[in-house]
């Protein structure tokens, strides 16, 4: 549309749902161009088979993984990778001057040993990795505005902190007592044949899994801990949902000032989200629906407290592909190209 | 099949999709007859008009609603009617020797006063009320036994106490941490057309609603304080589901004991549902999803210890149409007439 | 962005999946601005009242619907009304110089007679009607150019009707074998309160509805007819299919040269679309599902002979409320206004 | 209830949805026992660990495949296989003595010739295949009861062809006009992790599959010939529907007689079905739903006629993992065996 050049970006794992969502996203986006989608086991393939709706609009095939090649055609590059992968191309990308956004969770821990525990990889790229900024932009903006390599947050860590960050950042609550009840759709599963996502499976059934275990609770935690100064434990069970897109979270935890009410978090919540486009803090008396998000990089924040048990319950609503995933890449790059944040990014959700 | 005669059973408010399950589930009970279906809206209409699947097999007309009429000529009579209408017509029915199972709030309420809190309605008949007994056989088998009015729980309700009442009855938690995160298809929101149960609303989204204030919350303290034996207050959150049937309740409480593990807990909750046929507990690592409980009676309880934060977290899942409602109280009638507890009610879930 | 001046539209029915479409893709035109938005059963009520999700980003009230004031304050104005009432106004908005584009079955029929029979409302504006353009911009896109009033297709003739009009105009089938079968989410019956559209009747099932009568045969007969150049009776059932989007048409008709095979059908429709940018041919041996469509403006058509008996298929997917409906209502305008066919107008689906 | 013996059958393929249907009914049925459960990959496994929910119900392991094991210990013995293995031990089982049902496709076809044109496995046990008989009730319900070994349908096919037959047998239409267009729930795909039966892909969204080779299509063609006395053959294009259980088959075909009404078919349709105690006719102006038949081994048909066009619109739905599979193999058991049709069978469908 008029843009003298456009910045060459590439994908990396164009394959998956992150791919996909990443290529969509960013053959709208005014200010750059796809030049370069790789993938292991669909080296070779045009995209289109892949997603033969994207044929038309999407020529490029998908290419080897070759980080050289990658460095010297691109500069800016997003790895959607299964986690352990990006950690080895990394280095040489950063070399090449790439800037860097990796969805996988290899950057999103600034302490390794955390990662090698929860992950059972060992690395020894300890000063890359300390290197990378936490991608959620709403805590980070600044930080990321600097970066040259991100690690963009999981999908359940992003609906979860946008949830928890003004109260703890505050000190409005009691931080042991947090508890992240969260809910995703299936998509979060990703493009694999696993007999428990099936449609004749999953669908009209609902239960959790990776009960007091799943890989995102030190993720939440590690933020959380940044946010309150200290070092924090959360309680963190997510469920998979009858449906295709999006992530609620429900976040309970106990106020440390019992005369507080809704109407004082919703000013607060808005007072901490004013300069952040993406978050929108629901009217008294409303809460999120997983299906306004859907589709717009958008999160809605519903909250509520109960004066009877002291509670504040606090409820965000994201699309888990968009918001928790590509959109919010998508998003740390406009901060890291100077940008604004919201270019390129769908506003409106689809609805119904 | 033999019987010389069967019980003869009533069902009024048979048009909602409560009174289609009695009516289904009743059709193959092998000791009762359902004589007679009562409705307000739909009287006069043959039931196969609000339920053509069945018409060939149920050949009754819907009649007015008449206590004495229906005393007359039944012996057990299933009220499924909005709150607050049952009331009006129990002691009549009472009078008539009817043993009477109410699916609504009316009579689950040993105290009126917090039944006028939270439903709105003035009510005089205390006596009767303070006659009839809470509907969960699981907890009161033998006054159950005894009783001629029984309230059968709401759906939420029976998952959540169901998942509470050993560590509740034990002592084992800390009541006043003890947070239910409910999750319930839409079905339970009956056969009434609102907008936000259409299925392009409802599907592929997901949302809380009634934080704080769902009126399922006293009805679960109540039965809590009762096992507790001191007042309790319940954290519970209602969810709406993209799919037909089923609830899972996620109970998330601090043990009093830190040093309990999770086989601990599996053996504790399988000592304390031993007698109850309709309970399973699940294998260590195993959790329940709810479509292994749909159409069926049963309900599936899972366990977790959180040795980090010191939680239990309990994850019950239950047809809400069955165990959640008309398979219930069936289960309480045939404890009420002295059959066995399992008898004419679905053993196996339907899968997939 | 960046334009001197935007033309003012109108929205009459705001508050209908049609309405909220239409309102969520205009905002994203960057030639128009809604300036209007106007209801019945919702004029005084924020827009953001009906539809949460959107209240951040449409500032406007729902007005009552006066022709005279939206006459004065737009130049194009979109009617999406219930059938009946667009013919009501439409003369004062014309005689106004609004362009109108008419979602309704009002201005589809150039034959008054038809409308009434199947739609049992007497008219007496044939002059209006008869300067009305049947909206299928594939089809009459010159007529569509030069046209004020647009009476702008059903949701199932659109996907009928860009399956069958290559083999029609091209003389390649008998007319008499075509029959088509429609496959429709739900969110084709509007946001109306209906028992069977609930989610718990509709999800997990599916049926025919309105065989042998539904409303949209004499339309898609119309246009088939004008297309053959004699009368043609097309044979129409739709289903009803639990999702919220998406229509997918088979259609199936006997060739009139059994020589034919499948690529050269493929050719055939390939050079009919050639200036259609909003439909795609499939690959030999790829048929297109509902999703690739769904969030787009695009149609996706597949096609396959039978040798054995010699019929060809045709597979045609749309979003029944882009393509289906507001989307080919801006399609319209754009052509109206001398705009490019495809400003404004989502070009990638969703996926998944 | 009360059997002095029950009679011992085998379930070989227990893993499928095929299998597990088998169990869960048969486990309901008063006259036999299940003794075996077989399968390849899941040999050596509790039955329970691939089914949890039935762990408590069905007490079995799954064991190595040995027929001459089989023979010994059953009397009965469903093969739920992939195409090609049954015909491998079914002769070792009937030399044993065994009756054997086959859900694949193995003995459908008493020319082995179109079996290996559309199958593509070369056979030579032409001899077994001679003396299989299909296993459609409705239509062959004497053959069967002296057959000891059965083919039994597909479910694409038992849906099409309880709508054709009333027609074709009494020559009411011309054979060579019928059109099936089928849509199924993804079960039918059976419990194998594929990309596009993931609930991500297949969720709200729509699409026909082989289109014009479906290997169901020779099937159907086979008993249409049989009941019309000529070679016959029928357009046939299935559909993935995106929920768990249900087949509706919308059938077309022109009427010999013009002069015939709705209500005259509906008449014929009920005498051809007389003594079919699991086909229901539904009243004129009644279309089935597939949601009715579910969790019943019942077939509901629905029909239309066109005076315009002059076809008839058959529709029929059942569940096809029940009498599209497992229910339907069970009835033909019942009828071996001498026993009620209806013996052991769900009566009544879930809803909602």
């Amino acid at each position: 549309m008029g843009n003298l050049r456009r910045v060459p970006v590439g994908i990396v794992g164009a394959s998956g749902y992150g791919g996909v969502q990443l290529v969509r996203l960013l053959m709208d986006h005014p200010e750059v161009e796809v030049v370069y989608l790789g993938g292991e086991s669909s080296a070779g393939k045009p995209f289109g088979e892949l997603y033969p709706h994207l044929a038309h609009a999407v020529n490029l095939p998908v290419e080897e993984v070759d980080p050289e090649i990658i460095g010297d055609r691109t500069e800016v590059v997003f790895l959607s990778l299964p986690n352990g992968l990006a950690c080895e191309m990394t280095p040489k990308l950063l070399e090449k001057k790439c800037k860097v956004l990796d969805l996988s969770a290899d950057y999103r821990f600034s302490d390794l040993t955390t990662y090698t525990t929860w992950y059972g990889k060992q690395r020894n790229d300890n000063a890359t990795a300390a290197t990378a900024v936490y991608g959620l932009p709403e805590l980070y903006r600044s930080r990321i505005a600097e970066a040259q390599l991100i690690g963009c947050p999981g999908c359940y860590p992003t609906a979860s902190l946008l949830a928890l960050s003004p109260l703890l950042k505050q000190g409005l609550i009691v931080p042991e007592t947090a508890i992240v009840d969260a809910k995703s759709g299936t998509s979060g599963g990703g493009r694999q044949a696993k007999i428990n996502f099936l449609l004749a499976e999953a669908d009209n059934s609902l239960g959790a899994y990776g009960v007091v275990r799943h890989r995102h609770t030190p993720e939440i935690e590690q933020i959380c801990s940044d946010l309150a100064g200290h070092e924090v434990m959360i309680q963190f069970t997510p469920h998979l949902i009858p449906m295709v897109r999006g992530i609620l979270a429900t976040v309970y935890a106990t106020l440390r000032d019992p005369g507080l009410v809704r109407d004082d978090l919703i000013t607060i919540f808005r007072a901490f989200y004013r300069n952040s486009p993406w978050v929108r803090i629901c009217e008294t008396g409303e809460y999120p629906q997983t299906k306004w998000a859907c589709g717009s990089n958008l999160c809605y924040i519903g909250l509520e407290v109960d004066p009877r048990t002291g509670r504040v319950i606090v409820m965000s609503a994201i699309d888990n592909l968009i918001k928790g995933q590509a959109g919010q890449a998508i998003q740390c790059m406009n901060i890291m190209m100077g940008w604004d944040e919201t270019l390129g990014l769908p506003k409106l959700g689809f609805y119904p």
